[in-house]
Protein backbone atom coordinates (compact mmCIF):
# COMPACT_ATOMS: atom_id res chain seq x y z
CA UNK A 1 0.00 0.00 0.00
CA UNK A 2 1.10 3.38 -0.85
CA UNK A 3 1.41 5.82 2.61
CA UNK A 4 1.59 9.72 2.41
CA UNK A 5 4.50 10.79 4.11
CA UNK A 6 5.83 14.31 4.92
CA UNK A 7 9.90 14.65 5.82
CA UNK A 8 10.50 17.87 7.58
CA UNK A 9 13.51 18.92 7.89
CA UNK A 10 15.18 22.05 10.35
CA UNK A 11 17.81 23.27 11.13
CA UNK A 12 19.46 22.25 14.44
CA UNK A 13 19.33 24.68 17.50
CA UNK A 14 21.68 27.22 17.72
CA UNK A 15 22.85 26.46 13.85
CA UNK A 16 23.09 30.50 12.11
CA UNK A 17 19.60 30.55 9.94
CA UNK A 18 20.51 33.82 7.87
CA UNK A 19 17.39 32.95 5.45
CA UNK A 20 15.08 33.30 8.59
CA UNK A 21 17.25 36.02 10.23
CA UNK A 22 16.48 38.28 6.56
CA UNK A 23 13.00 37.13 6.86
CA UNK A 24 12.61 38.61 10.20
CA UNK A 25 14.45 41.79 9.02
CA UNK A 26 12.27 42.72 6.05
CA UNK A 27 8.71 42.15 7.91
CA UNK A 28 8.21 45.26 9.63
CA UNK A 29 8.72 47.30 6.12
CA UNK A 30 5.94 45.04 5.17
CA UNK A 31 3.73 46.67 7.82
CA UNK A 32 4.44 42.78 9.72
CA UNK A 33 5.15 43.49 13.76
CA UNK A 34 5.56 41.23 16.51
CA UNK A 35 7.00 38.44 14.43
CA UNK A 36 9.85 36.88 16.02
CA UNK A 37 12.66 33.88 16.10
CA UNK A 38 11.34 33.14 12.65
CA UNK A 39 13.52 29.75 10.88
CA UNK A 40 13.25 28.58 7.50
CA UNK A 41 13.20 25.27 6.47
CA UNK A 42 12.45 22.45 4.02
CA UNK A 43 9.60 20.30 3.65
CA UNK A 44 9.28 16.46 0.90
CA UNK A 45 5.74 14.86 0.36
CA UNK A 46 6.31 11.56 -1.12
CA UNK A 47 4.17 8.33 -1.80
CA UNK A 48 5.74 5.21 0.19
CA UNK A 49 4.82 2.06 -0.38
CA UNK A 50 5.21 -0.04 2.17
CA UNK A 51 3.42 -2.65 4.84
CA UNK A 52 2.11 -0.72 7.30
CA UNK A 53 2.46 2.71 8.52
CA UNK A 54 5.67 1.96 10.76
CA UNK A 55 7.36 0.59 8.05
CA UNK A 56 6.84 3.62 5.65
CA UNK A 57 8.02 6.08 8.62
CA UNK A 58 11.05 4.35 9.03
CA UNK A 59 11.73 3.75 5.21
CA UNK A 60 10.94 8.11 5.15
CA UNK A 61 13.36 8.22 8.09
CA UNK A 62 16.39 6.46 6.59
CA UNK A 63 16.18 8.49 3.18
CA UNK A 64 15.88 11.41 5.02
CA UNK A 65 18.98 10.62 6.57
CA UNK A 66 20.75 9.90 3.48
CA UNK A 67 19.36 12.06 0.76
CA UNK A 68 16.96 14.84 2.42
CA UNK A 69 19.11 16.31 4.95
CA UNK A 70 21.98 17.11 6.22
CA UNK A 71 22.50 15.56 9.92
CA UNK A 72 25.67 17.83 10.80
CA UNK A 73 22.92 20.55 10.96
CA UNK A 74 19.87 19.75 10.47
CA UNK A 75 16.87 17.78 11.95
CA UNK A 76 14.37 15.35 9.89
CA UNK A 77 11.34 13.94 11.22
CA UNK A 78 8.73 11.96 8.73
CA UNK A 79 5.02 11.99 9.63
CA UNK A 80 2.01 10.29 7.99
CA UNK A 81 0.16 13.10 6.19
CA UNK A 82 -3.14 13.33 7.48
CA UNK A 83 -5.91 13.17 4.79
CA UNK A 84 -8.06 16.70 5.09
CA UNK B 1 0.67 36.24 23.56
CA UNK B 2 3.37 34.66 21.66
CA UNK B 3 2.01 31.74 19.21
CA UNK B 4 4.37 29.35 17.30
CA UNK B 5 2.84 28.78 13.83
CA UNK B 6 4.35 27.19 11.10
CA UNK B 7 3.83 28.19 7.26
CA UNK B 8 4.26 25.43 5.01
CA UNK B 9 5.06 26.54 1.63
CA UNK B 10 4.36 23.59 -1.14
CA UNK B 11 3.98 24.50 -5.19
CA UNK B 12 0.62 24.17 -6.72
CA UNK B 13 -0.56 20.95 -8.45
CA UNK B 14 0.77 21.09 -12.41
CA UNK B 15 3.77 23.31 -11.26
CA UNK B 16 6.81 21.38 -12.27
CA UNK B 17 9.48 20.63 -9.67
CA UNK B 18 12.51 19.47 -10.62
CA UNK B 19 13.95 19.42 -7.32
CA UNK B 20 11.15 16.66 -6.38
CA UNK B 21 11.66 14.72 -9.62
CA UNK B 22 15.78 14.81 -9.14
CA UNK B 23 15.06 13.32 -5.68
CA UNK B 24 13.02 10.47 -7.00
CA UNK B 25 15.50 9.32 -9.71
CA UNK B 26 18.15 9.41 -7.40
CA UNK B 27 16.30 7.31 -5.10
CA UNK B 28 16.43 3.52 -6.32
CA UNK B 29 20.83 4.27 -6.89
CA UNK B 30 20.42 4.24 -3.03
CA UNK B 31 18.69 1.25 -2.42
CA UNK B 32 15.10 2.84 -1.59
CA UNK B 33 12.39 1.39 -4.13
CA UNK B 34 8.61 2.38 -3.99
CA UNK B 35 9.09 5.46 -3.64
CA UNK B 36 6.73 8.39 -5.80
CA UNK B 37 5.50 11.89 -6.67
CA UNK B 38 7.94 13.40 -4.29
CA UNK B 39 7.34 17.14 -4.31
CA UNK B 40 9.87 19.47 -2.78
CA UNK B 41 8.70 22.38 -0.21
CA UNK B 42 9.74 25.11 2.39
CA UNK B 43 8.68 25.49 5.69
CA UNK B 44 9.35 28.59 8.18
CA UNK B 45 8.64 28.44 11.77
CA UNK B 46 7.75 32.11 13.30
CA UNK B 47 6.46 33.34 16.80
CA UNK B 48 3.83 36.15 16.61
CA UNK B 49 2.56 38.17 19.03
CA UNK B 50 -1.18 37.70 19.20
CA UNK B 51 -4.21 38.13 21.34
CA UNK B 52 -5.90 34.61 20.29
CA UNK B 53 -4.81 31.83 18.20
CA UNK B 54 -6.88 32.74 15.13
CA UNK B 55 -5.28 36.93 14.83
CA UNK B 56 -2.13 34.77 14.36
CA UNK B 57 -3.00 32.65 11.85
CA UNK B 58 -4.55 35.43 9.97
CA UNK B 59 -1.47 37.57 10.46
CA UNK B 60 0.70 34.13 9.35
CA UNK B 61 -1.58 33.66 6.50
CA UNK B 62 -1.10 37.24 5.11
CA UNK B 63 2.71 38.06 5.26
CA UNK B 64 3.14 33.92 4.01
CA UNK B 65 1.11 35.49 1.10
CA UNK B 66 3.54 39.01 0.93
CA UNK B 67 6.68 37.84 1.44
CA UNK B 68 6.96 33.51 2.16
CA UNK B 69 5.52 32.20 -1.14
CA UNK B 70 4.95 33.44 -4.75
CA UNK B 71 0.91 32.89 -5.01
CA UNK B 72 1.01 31.99 -8.70
CA UNK B 73 3.17 28.96 -8.47
CA UNK B 74 2.59 27.70 -4.41
CA UNK B 75 0.01 27.09 -1.98
CA UNK B 76 0.43 28.67 1.50
CA UNK B 77 -0.95 27.03 4.74
CA UNK B 78 -0.51 28.57 8.29
CA UNK B 79 -1.19 26.57 11.50
CA UNK B 80 -0.37 26.29 14.96
CA UNK B 81 2.98 24.31 15.95
CA UNK B 82 1.78 21.39 17.94
CA UNK B 83 3.78 21.08 21.48
CA UNK B 84 5.64 18.08 21.55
Amino acid sequence: MNYPVIVDVTLREGIADPEGATIERALPALGFTGVTHVRAGKSFRLDIDASDESAALEKATALAERLLSNPVIENAAARIEMSS
